[in-house]
């Protein structure tokens, strides 16, 4: 699925502007935003403090939200997001759609290696990881799922990076790269060589040493009209299976995946061997 | 997690009300309500009619939560989730949250039975199924991710309605139950047996003929303040293996879950002989 990302055209600005100058739509969504891994509960204080606004405007906005599902309020008086807001992020073609096709071939892999299998679209400048499947003993790992990734320094990014169009891979490139506690910074010479040999070979690999030596072997994932939809990786300790070993299953499921989006094989030397290199 | 649901308190009803008399979030949320599992790209016009506002209002709103994410364009135009959306609503503790908890032994569980595992928790006065492990080859079932099922006529619903509070309870047995087709439709005085059977053996059993004959067993997830979480099942085929023979294990699961988000073994008599039943 080919999503138009970037700015938005020009009416996206004609959104109603009261008083405080940010539409309210753009204000209650800051107020959804305020929630992150670390802070999943949060007071109506904190979410104001947090979107920077009035504690009763934040009131007027999370009351709303509330009343329609999109926050939940525990009994200690704190907001959680909700269950309805889930229940409608389920139907993203792009989150749980890709999720929903791969998820069988992603436990096939998963069973062969009992570690972690990874599963991540582009969302901008950065992956967001749509799925996890790991095994209660593998080696701790970096990400969780609803959780972003640099593109420059993990293998799913990687992978995500080198399907991308030349323009935005030049934008990403001409960036400083985020820095990732573990990963080796590639010079930017290295990362074009390193995207080339992505859509060359169909893998990327990552070794890193934060939370724990780790290598990730990432392949992409192809929708029905060419395009990479996602990057699929299984995360391993350092040591144990060589990347090498690993790279044809990964291979493997990753297409697997893809001919269930309704991509076809044929069209793939244009996309490996692309244009854009 | 115990939640506060139903009415919200009165404050909710003072949100801005612009001229069309309902407040601009409460119209923003309608229209990602349009989304559906059958319905999941919409154009704007599309959006405007099943939300019931002017085109023009439309956009406006439409365009704001494209710019934030909560919605995508697609190169044809037509509109779809957005993984911004996605990302927030994996923070819900009551739907990913659980789920992530849950997810390895539900793993543990679909590898002994390969047919589904499901996994669903209870919004107002529906089941919201938040995790579903099929084998490729296993039986039709009725429920997606992120879709809803109704309390009274399946095993998930059933477990949830036993662990609700009382006076819901009473809400839900006193209204005429939604027609579930293939599904033998119990009169009140057998669903409130039913309940209290549930609450004492901590199995609920459902079986159905619509999409396929199947029987589902269902047990329930409890968390930290011994409160019904959420509700654990499998479906295989009617005939195959017998309800008696699989609910160890599915009990079993269910409370390891429960172990793994804080339940104390020890109040677990006073959930199931329930004062409430």
């Amino acid at each position: 699925m080919t999503v138009t990302q970037g700015p938005h055209p020009p009416n996206s600005a004609r959104g109603k502007r009261p008083k405080q100058g940010q539409p309210v739509i753009d204000r209650a969504m800051s107020l959804l935003a305020v929630f992150t891994d670390r802070r999943r509960a949060l007071t109506l204080s904190e979410m104001a403090r947090l979107a920077d606004m009035p504690v009763g405007t934040a009131l007027r906005f999370v009351s709303r939200l509330a009343a329609w599902g999109a926050l939940e309020r525990l009994e200690d008086g704190r907001y959680v997001v909700g269950v309805r807001l889930w229940e409608v992020a389920s139907l993203s073609p792009r989150g749980h759609g890709v999720r929903e096709v791969a998820l069988p071939y992603l436990e096939d892999l998963f069973e062969v290696t009992r570690h972690h299998v990874l599963l991540a679209v582009r969302d901008n400048e950065q992956a967001v990881l749509i799925e996890r499947l790991s095994s209660r003993d593998a080696t701790e790992v970096a990400y969780r799922v609803g959780g972003r990734a640099p593109l420059r320094s993990t293998a799913v990014g990687l992978v995500l990076l080198a399907g991308a169009d030349a323009n935005f891979q030049e934008t990403v490139l001409r960036k400083a790269p985020e820095i990732e506690p573990g990963v080796i910074n590639m010079p930017e010479g290295q990362v074009r060589r390193t995207l080339s040999d992505v859509r060359r070979t169909g893998i990327a690999v990552i070794r890193r040493s934060v939370p724990s030596l780790t290598v990730s072997v990432a392949s992409p994932i192809f929708d029905a009209q060419g395009a990479v939809a996602a990057a699929l990786s299984i995360v391993v300790p350092d040591g144990s299976t060589p990347p090498n070993v690993l790279a044809p299953a990964v291979r493997a499921t990753a297409r697997a995946v893809s001919r269930n989006l309704g991509y076809q094989a044929g069209v793939t030397n244009d996309i490996l061997t692309g244009s854009q290199g």
